[in-house]
Order: C-alpha cells, then structure tokens, then sequence
C-alpha cells in the first residue's frame, strides 16, 4: 500500500478510467468491453445479478486492508451470492468513488486485486463508472447465468433435509476481534477479514447435486440459515459437533477469552454457501452440520442451535 | 421533502430493504425478484449493461433536488446508456448507502421516483444493496437486451454519415447556472437540472433505422461527439444553425449576460442520444445537426463548429 505518488485528482479521471480498465483479459463471451456506453455479453440460459455496496470505515478501514485486499473482497463476497443461486459467474461492472486525494496507485493496485479475483471466479470485468466522493465506495454488480440448471432459491428446504456447509465460519468474525484490539496475528484470521476465501464453483456444484435451497452466510450462520428457515417455512437444527472450530479461531478465543463457537455461529463475511439437500445428495466436499425439522416438532419457522434457541445476536446490521 | 419522522438508522436496516423493494411491479421475465441472494430473470439475446455512480454533493444537492428527483435521475442517467447502444432495458439493480440520521421518508420518497421513472422506461426493480455510508450515494446497474438487433457501438461513423439527436441539448447546464445564483426559475431549466427528460426508445429506434454510431450525450455535445470521431477515426462537423436554442435556455442567456450556445454544445446531464446514419436513414423524430466529414478534407479525429475548433472546456471532470 503505497501513499505516495500523485493522486487520483493529479492524474484525472479519464486517464484513471482507461489505466483501470487496460490489460483486462479477453474473453470470447464479451462482444463489446468497457469503453462505450454499455458492455455486450452473451448469457446462458437467465441471468442471475446480483449488487453489494462496500464503504471505507463500514466494510473496511484502509488502515486494515490494503487495496488489493479491498479490490479481492468487493468481488468475492458479490460473485458468493451468484454462487448461491446455483449459477454461473459471467461478467461484472464496478462503480469505484474516492475523495480526489487518494494515491492513483491506492486505485491501480485495488483494480489488480479486483482483476485477480474477478480470474479466479471466472468472471469479466465489463465496466464501471469512477467518481469523487467523500469516502471510497465501491459498488460491484455482478451478473451469472443459469446455463441449464434451476436456480436454487431460499425457500425450497423440506422436513428431513441435511442442512450443509462449504467454506468457513468464524475466520473473519476472529479477524476482526483481533484487529480490533490492535493485534495482526494470528495472520490467517487477520487476512480473513481483509478478504474471505470463497470456494468458487461450490455454489454449481451444490444446485448439480439437487440442493433445495441455498444461501450465502454473509450475515452468520443462524441469521442466514434463518432466512432459509422463514422463507421455506420450517426449523432448522445445528447440531454444533458437527461444525468445526478451525484452529486459528481457538487459538484467538484462547487468547481473549471469548466463545469462538459464537464466531462460528454468528460471524458474517466469510461467505461459506448454506445448504439444504436430500438425505444422500449432499457432495463429498460438502459439511453437513444440521436438519430440516418436522413441523409436527418445531411448528414454527427459526433455528435451534443443539436443539435450544440461540439466544446470542445472531446479525449484523449497518445503521 | 419531508425531514421529519423517524430516520433509516431507528427504522432499522432489513425493514427498510423490505419497505423499498415492496409493492414492485411484477414482469414475467423475472421469475427471481428482490429478496433472495440474486434476481434471476430472462433476456432476449446478448445483455447488455451499465452503470453509473450519484454522489450527493458531486451529483446532486439535497437542497436542490428532492428525494423523488435523485430517484428519478439515477435511473434515467443509466437507462440512456442502454439506449445509446441500441439496446432495450430489462432489469436494474440499486446500491444505496446513507447516513443513518437520513430521514426514512428521504429514502422511501426515492424509491418512490426510481419505481416511477423504472416503470416510464420499462425497466423492473430486481434487487439493491443497502448500507450505511457518510453521503448518499447510489449506484444503479441497469442490464438490458440486444434482442435481435446488433448493439451500436461509438466506433461505426463513416464519412458523409448524417449527425443526427433526439431530446435535449443545454437544459441542465442552464438549470446549474440558475441555481448556482440562488434562483428557482425558469422552472423548466431547473427541473431538467433535477432530472433530464430522456425519450425512452429513441436508442431503440435509431438502431432499427440502422445508426452506424451512437452515443449517450452526458458530457456535453461537444465532447461526446469527440468520443464517436476519435473511436470512429473520423471528424465531425456540427452546423449550430440546426441546433435549437430553447425559450428558457435563451431567457437564461439573457439575464445572465452568458451565451446559452455555450450551454447547448458544452453542457451535460441532459442525455439526449447523438449517433450517425447514412445519409436518408435519419428517423424523422431525430434533428440533423451535422456531418462526419471525408478525412481527405481533414484528416484528423476531432469535432469542429461550424468549420472551426471549439475552445471552450468541452468535458466535465468530477476531481
């Protein structure tokens, strides 16, 4: 992370817009790329878009992250949630604003971290718009196709569903304790709340094998499987010996003295894929870690951790 | 605008996205609205996208602009670059961030002009992203379809190509001027300073005529037409002759002693559409305004008024 050399201000902005944009890599999809009103691309099958919108001092701090970190994250946690319909990655747009203050290469290495994420997702960048602004704000679209395969929404769990995971909890939730109390190790919960490590094609691979429903945890396990929960209109059951406690994660309960199921359990930004599937459809890669209960036990539509409420706050909101 | 009840940080984040995206209208290429991890809906041939970042003190002023206004504009900004490649609009995302003492009615009253101005150009509401931020600021994504028509790119004006607009030229600009001295009036500069007035279609229709470029006039006429001859390799001359100057631009050129022709070629944030056809392919709703000129006469890509360089700041930066 550099802070010298000129700023965004210095160099102008369509001379930022064309240096961000160069050297993205070909892609035979993309009939028209950045550079005119609108990018062209060829989808298969609907397309599946998905937004999110990332703000210095909300969603990260430039003290924490680097840029390329901040550029890496604004891709995987927006590709997580086409991923969790089930569908395919295809292309993406980027509207990045900044105060005119900011070092041009602050905004060149984010738009590498960007690019080199948008590669390992499988997905081109096609566009964007640059402004000034009070404060960087990134706002990522992304749009996947179907190609083939139903997307898998929220409300398609049923009675007697395993209810699985792939990917992690609680990393970036243990990250963000650490930092917080001025610490920068142990690195791999730190580098986790810099940028999560989504498992790109697990979201396919989970709507080839049938799941039901599905979700990105964005928000924690209990809250989003709550969402599945509410909106199929059954309970879910965690049964936390199956949820593992990765060691970095003890390791900082250890040291703070803190619950590190809590961050399994309630930590967001991770962006591990929940979901449901048949007994006996559930991948190899996948963990299972609870049920789909009977409405003749648990009429009503929650999530019972063991069995009991979970009576910890289980979101996580912006305002 | 109303700046009293409760503001979005009482309302709560999750109620508020509730509150935003109900009551959308139903399209039945949607078969995935708002409230899953991706909207999912069908397009008619490649897709096309854009996207275009508001920042509240860059882009528009609480003071000047209602909530209805910025919702408005934020969608008619986008939707003509989807014009501009020819294009018909299908879906948009929104990102919005916010201070959390924004009144709840401030954001409800710009859903309320971004449904309404969606709905005008046949564009449906899918998804957004909601979170806190220092300023307002939205960033719309708007996906739209070639359906059968090949896109119009910047880059297919060939000489003897009729230069040719559809809507208006120097409103918003005079609208900035008047209000940048405190006034309120003409009304009609001011409101198209609020919102620009895009004929929805006309994209369409100069694509089904046969435009060999287009383009979305947002940063002036002057300057965008620069963007067509230096992707096209060829200049252009605008005759001013053939442009309009309209009652209110020229009522606001004479109080201010300022002339309103700087406004017509110069000005942005009107959006009407500019784009090249061969000669007799011109659709009649569209205004001849110039020619693209044989490189034997002048070899260089560059616009020229009436014959001669144009030295006025052609372009608008936002650092």
């Amino acid at each position: 992370m550099s802070s010298t050399g000129p700023t965004i201000a210095e160099v102008g902005e369509f001379p930022l817009i064309a240096s961000l944009v160069r050297d993205l890599p070909s892609d035979p999809a993309v009939s028209v790329g950045p550079g005119d009103d609108g990018a062209v691309f060829l989808l298969d099958g609907s397309a599946v878009v998905s937004t999110d919108v990332l703000v210095e001092g909300v969603h990260f701090r430039r003290s924490w992250s680097g840029a390329e970190d901040v550029g890496r994250k604004s891709v995987a946690v927006n590709v997580a949630d086409i991923e969790a319909m089930g569908a395919i990655p295809a292309a993406l747009v980027v509207g990045f604003s900044a105060p005119g203050d900011l070092p041009a290469s602050w905004a060149r290495e984010f738009m590498t971290g960007l690019r080199e994420e948008s590669a390992r997702a499988g997905v081109s960048v096609v566009g964007g718009d640059t402004t000034a602004g009070p404060v960087i704000t990134v706002s990522i679209t992304v749009i996947g196709q179907t190609a083939g395969i139903a997307p898998v929404r929220r409300d398609g769990a049923v009675p007697g569903d395993v209810v699985a995971i792939r990917g992690r909890l609680g990393w970036a939730a243990a990250g963000l304790v650490v930092l917080g109390r001025g610490f920068r190790s142990p690195r791999a919960v730190v580098d986790a709340q810099r940028c999560p490590e989504v498992v790109y094609g697990a979201g396919r691979q989970a709507a080839v094998a049938g799941a039901h429903a599905m979700i990105d945890v964005s928000d924690g396990l209990v809250a989003d499987l709550g969402h599945i929960a509410d909106a199929s209109g059954f309970a879910i059951n965690v049964d936390t010996s199956l949820l593992e406690v990765a060691e970095p994660i003890t390791t900082v309960g250890m040291a703070t003295g803190l619950d590190p199921m809590t961050w399994v359990l309630g930590g967001g930004e991770d962006h591990a894929l929940a979901a449901t599937f048949a007994s006996g459809a559930v991948p190899e890669e996948w963990q299972p870690i609870g049920t789909v209960l009977d409405p003749k036990n648990v009429p009503e539509p929650t999530v019972l951790v063991d069995g009991q409420p979970w009576e910890h706050p289980g979101g996580w909101t912006h305002f």
